[in-house]
């Protein structure tokens, strides 16, 4: 979503700025602006567009400061125009404000302006907060007792950051929901709203409270809540390698993600299973012992691909924890009246542990007074310091805007938390668990041999690139996994895929089967388990099915399965492996695909039209 | 499916054979044959596509004979070329054998026959079976004793109607799976797949069991099971109007039936409601006052259409009974291993009775001893005489494959068994049950009114016909409305149509949206709900983000939403309703949009390609 960088210190302000929401362009945005001060002047570039038109807009009348904000928006209301472009400023347009999020009453506080005497220039709801501070600073207050009193009034989720030309050196940010970071330097200090726009410049940062404003200047940082009351947050040292977030040799942060599952897999078992004592260990947690052996249902919350792993992950609960397990969309969760108790353990999986729904439904389960845990991927984020419980994924950054090796290694997570929910249960014995744990200790490896498919994908695509419709199809542990893949298509080349139960086929989407329609069969089986052969035998009906109106199939199977390479026109083999893990091994192969096609249709690869990577408003 | 039609009498028999099949065309198929005897030789005539193809080779070629069977095949193994249509003959050529299901085994019988000296002249399993009964009459039996000697080595499931030249005036016919009807006449007697095919001809039918074979001559019929005992199943009389099964003044069955359901929802509430008492009444059941009272947990299980009326029932009964409520795909539940007990109920949902995943569902529940619960629209059907408790929809016969007035009634039987578990859970007082009750019975004259946008959605129809895509979005109740608007239009106009939760949209689909894609917009609202209002807002932001990337959008909206109309290019009104209610409502102007575009894209509306009305196999 939207992206906010500020600065006050010694360097080129502009340069950092934009350095900075460069290093934000992975979020998704479709326009970008700054506003920097010097000698009391205040002046502001902006453009529709990607970074490089701001750029030339700078280049042909540059700009100077000493502190400043810059700002990349990803149009919800309003469209991605110059004009809409942050930052805005307020009636005596010495004030600018940049904001994420969404101010619910914006109108009404509009109205009122209006009425004592203010005109706008824009339809947006920044502009309004603008004007509300430059109203408090005209009647003699500083900027940060301006902004703390305009945030009082704004009802909504917001993340601002804000500078006037009569505050020199100064940045005062607020956050009611979307993230904002402190980066703490030696003489010099930074705002962001993810931590990856600062990461090189420093790694010690604060995450500012809901609720909580911050005065950045030069010598100093102070924290406040809304209440003017101070706080002292603990400043974090972030551990991510900024080299991390780099492209390393490889051509798109997708293509270099998908390469590095292997790595993060490894990392997010790390220090988590213990073959010797047959044991799975988290990181502790609120929930008291008695709480996990008394669980009587699990509900995880999510949205997209993280919903996808939370399909995945209730297959592999149900099964080795022995707890029924329901999914639900976040968004619809949050305006739902669940049904909810104390024995119900509530998950929430979200990459960027800010993604709003997702933290709208933990706050939600919370409230109803459910023990809750969270898996994502960044520390010190909103879902990771609000959850009873916490289970990081260590996949790195991701910067792709489509999801690949966090989706993942939640899985993986799930994975153990399903053997920690089994072994607190007594329905797993040490002998089960280390035998699921050495399962677990051989996926990396066996990610690797399927990464040897690249190649192979890459030629693939050349037959499939110019398809407009694709079909997904799975069953069991793999039909969440044709969902994914689908995604992973639509979202990048922007082809209309679809993923589907394949015993729902018969039932409505075979009308859409025909000589033009690719369909992709996830069907691996795990020899010797006789739901997962059951299950491919009658996918392989299926199969017959397509192939009998005509379809054209590509089958994502077990290595050594000749009987379907007899009836698919193409076949991508992947390591044997047990049921619930095959899904991990044949989800890397629909990635490659969709980022091969993808390439080959000239899309935008990491920056995908009109997605954002985390969306922090509703 | 496939249909199967056999008579035994003094009427000219490949009329009555090409009439039959005619009433079984709406079940989908693409190729057809009959065979009949006449004076001790047997002829066949069979043809690829539709049955005028087979009449035309019947013109080509006369045929009459005293019995006889015929068949319209839907492939599923091999394609649908006039070889591999049925009837098949066995070795001598002088039986033949018509078959709906699949025999599993049939590889390794063939093999065994082929070692036996036997040559098959197409790949079906079908042929296998008439070699596999010719082998048994060849060795002296009768054509029954052959027939149930076969039966017993089959595996699978299978309907069949068997005819031979050497046993004059005799069909025989079995099932193991698929349905097989009797229809009893003075003098004659009809084997059927379907009671539509002869309901013209007959109302006293008798259903016959799984595992039992009946011998149908002019003179009676006679029914055992497979190991050879005498049965004597109950003759039960059809009340439905054979006039039901026709189109009325409509072009197809399926606007026809769209326009049926103020009625037949009024049938499906006729003597189950009481504003008197407050009560609900449902038919007995074989389940005890204590369990409804003590249930945990619902689990239902339901395919295509009649999944999206289990998402409906979800809401409805979490909401009503405050009882937790999961949905799951037939074809899923069926190969897992899910978590059940004596306290789940387990509801199946098929409008025809005999969808065979969500019997195989049903049979499972049943296995785990779970309490069972059949809501279906066919009397006599497999679920309905298998399940501990029915609630027969009233709808009347459903002709057209994609279905309408079968969803509409369900989600209302749904809302009754909402209500029948919210009053013995004690959650709802008589006050409650009759503010509910009053709600549905004003229902069939609310969607008479929404019948009315009939020509309103004709004429928006030609804007759209030509579209490659659609997206439907809606929130809560009516996200599963969203995904049944897509499956209509996907069905019968084989465009690539999707639903998605409206707040999913920007985890992916977002990426689909440009001015090409129209997006249909499920968002009435109840005013004064407070949870309708929040919904109604959240996905009125998401309209705006459509808006922001070019979308074209056609909002089904609660009358009087002037909101929205400022914002959505098309806007279709419905009545105003309660939330649940609401959804059945704004079905409807999405399966006319459906039919419309259907109808001008020149589309097969009643019988659209590669799909089958009761899905009896797998």
């Amino acid at each position: 979503m939207c992206g906010i960088v500020g600065y006050v210190g010694p360097r080129p302000v502009v340069s950092v700025l934009l350095d900075g929401l460069k290093r934000l362009e992975y979020r998704g945005y479709d326009s970008a602006g700054v506003a920097v001060v010097a000698d009391g002047q205040l002046e502001l570039r902006r453009a529709s567009g990607k970074l490089y038109n701001l750029e030339a807009a700078i280049q042909r009348a540059p700009l100077a400061g000493s502190y400043g904000v810059g700002h990349t928006r990803w149009a919800t209301h309003g469209r991605p125009t110059e004009e809409n472009a942050h930052p805005h400023r307020d009636a005596s347009g010495r004030i600018v404000v940049v904001h994420n999020g969404i101010v619910e009453n914006y109108l009404a506080l509009k109205r009122a302006l209006e009425q004592a005497g203010h005109t706008f220039v824009t339809q947006t709801d920044t502009e309004v907060i603008a004007h509300l501070i430059g109203n408090y600073q005209q009647s003699g207050l500083r900027l940060a007792e301006a902004v703390r009193r305009a945030a009082l009034e704004l009802t909504g989720m917001f993340a601002i950051a804000v500078i006037s030309a009569d505050e020199p050196d100064t940045v005062v940010a607020a956050r009611s929901g979307p993230p904002v970071i402190i980066g703490l330097g030696q003489d010099e200090n930074f705002v962001a709203s993810d931590v990856t726009a600062i990461l090189h410049h420093t790694r010690d940062v604060v995450f500012l409270e809901d609720g909580h404003l911050a005065v950045a200047r030069g010598d100093g940082v102070q924290v406040m809540d809304f209440a003017g009351r101070p706080a002292a947050p603990p400043v974090q040292r972030v551990t991510w390698d900024p080299i991390m977030a780099e492209k390393g040799g490889f051509k798109h942060f997708m293509l270099k993600e998908i390469h590095e599952q292997p790595r993060a897999i490894r990392e997010t078992l790390a220090g988590r299973v213990s073959l010797d004592d047959g044991r799975v260990y988290l990181d502790p947690t609120k929930i008291p012992d008695s709480a996990w052996e008394g669980f009587r249902r699990v509900v995880i919350a999510a949205c997209g691909t993280s919903w996808h792993a939370a399909l995945v992950g209730k297959s592999v609960i149900e099964e080795l924890a022995r707890l029924p397990v329901e999914v639900d969309y976040a968004s619809e969760f949050r305006y739902r009246n669940p049904l909810l108790d104390e024995h119900t353990l509530v998950v929430v999986i979200t990459q960027s542990g800010e993604t709003a729904d997702t933290v709208a439904a933990l706050r939600e389960a919370k409230h109803r007074g459910c023990p809750t845990f969270a898996i994502c991927n960044v520390p010190g984020s909103m879902a990771a310091r609000e959850a009873d419980g916490v289970l990081l994924t260590h996949a790195g950054p991701e910067i792709s805007v489509a999801s690949t090796k966090a989706f993942t290694s939640q899985i993986v997570a799930l994975y153990l938390l399903a053997l920690y929910l089994g072994q607190h249960r007594a329905v797993l014995s040490a002998a089960d668990v280390r035998a699921h744990v050495e399962q677990l200790l051989a996926l990396p490896t066996k990610l690797e041999a399927t990464l040897g498919q690249d190649a192979a994908l890459a030629e693939l695509s050349k037959e499939f690139f110019r398809a407009s419709d694709f079909l997904y199809l799975g069953r069991g542990v793999h039909f969440p996994i044709a969902l994914e893949g689908a995604l992973k298509l639509k979202e990048i080349s922007y082809i209309h895929a679809e993923g589907f139960p394949a015993g729902e086929m018969k039932h409505g989407p075979n009308a859409l089967i025909d000589e033009r329609l690719p369909v992709v069969m996830v069907m691996p089986r795990e020899a010797g388990n006789p739901a997962s052969e059951v299950r491919y035998e009658k996918t392989l009906s299926n199969l017959q099915e397509v192939k009998a109106r005509d379809g054209c199939v590509i089958a994502i199977v077990t290595e050594g399965d000749t009987q379907t390479a007899t009836l698919a026109e193409h076949v991508i083999p992947v390591p044997a492996a047990s049921d619930a893990l095959s899904a991990v091994l044949a989800v890397v192969p629909l990635q490659l695909l969709a980022y091969h096609i993808a390439v080959r249709r000239g899309c935008d690869v990491d920056q995908p039209r009109n997605l954002a990577k985390s969306v922090t408003v509703e």
